[in-house]
């Protein structure tokens, strides 16, 4: 598979908008509305994971709730595989397998249908999300995926906030895979 | 631009699974999580949109948070055009611009980034969710793009709920298309 150049992941991460103070004092959220909104970006992007993903036989992309939608379906469009979505709690209308996490103040919860893979016995499965902080959403996110019998092959994200040291704790569902480590 | 068969369509309308009593009690909700895990269902419609869509010489796919990502992150990706998303109140982290709108009980928002299309004069920009119900989220969207100042060139609906009527309230800002009315 081909790798991602230097220069092509310096004109991605350029592509990424820095907002300060979002969504509260002292944070620098990555905005990547403005890699969305950049066809050459995007077309880079999905173009470099379809290059990766396709030769993994995958049989389904799940994306979390709610931007990890947005690469997950593009994806599985691509490669002709199925698209699950992982939700926050309360928005999947059938009969659900749900994962609590912590949060930095309380808790939070995230579910996936209990069909979702179909029922289909060790279905390959690529979970995909934009970023990756402290890891608890992906965490929890992997071990949903695993409770309902499927192979979560590899873990993937866009960013990835190195100094939170999250992908230590996703790397113990799989292998992570992240395109930009800032 | 080729239409879908009515076998297309019984196909399509066959992968979506109605889910009783959600969110509330009498009222079916049609689940499309079940289409989306179905790549011969999902690709069917992927490959009808494209072959709609790329004779319209558009410049951007904008999708309603967040069934409307799934779908407008694929178009966006097939056509080689950016994608925007149009998201519920907080979510964005930029300049934004604000439309309210009236739920049966109460209100909500909806918004856009002030220069979500890169301030491109007139840029052909289509709008897509997953379903129309009443159509308030949809022309509180519609009102949204036309305020940035793009071309709203149309409205775009997997699902339409013909007995709410909604479609005529999005027509008000665009030519709007239902791919199965219901």
């Amino acid at each position: 598979m081909k790798e991602l150049t230097a220069k092509d992941k310096e004109f991605l991460l350029n592509s990424i908008r820095n907002i300060y103070d979002f969504p509260k004092e002292g944070i620098v959220f990555k905005d990547i509305t403005t890699l969305l909104n950049n066809k050459e970006a995007f077309n880079l992007l999905m173009t470099h994971l379809e290059d990766r993903y396709k030769e993994y036989n995958l049989d389904y992309v799940a994306g979390i709730d709610s931007r990890g939608f947005i690469f997950g379906a593009a994806l599985a469009d691509r490669l002709n595989v199925g698209f699950v979505p992982v939700r926050k709690k309360g928005k999947l209308p059938g009969t659900t397998v749900c994962e609590k996490y912590e949060l930095e103040y309380g808790f939070d919860e995230v579910e996936i249908h209990l069909d979702a893979f179909n029922e289909k016995k060790d279905a390959r499965v690529l979970l995909i999300d934009d970023l990756i902080a402290t890891g608890g959403t992906a965490n929890a996110a992997a071990k949903l995926i695993k409770n309902v019998k499927a192979n979560l092959v590899e873990v993937c994200f866009l960013l990835n906030l190195t100094f939170l040291d999250g992908k230590k704790r996703v790397e113990e569902h799989a292998n992570v895979y992240t395109i930009l480590d800032i």
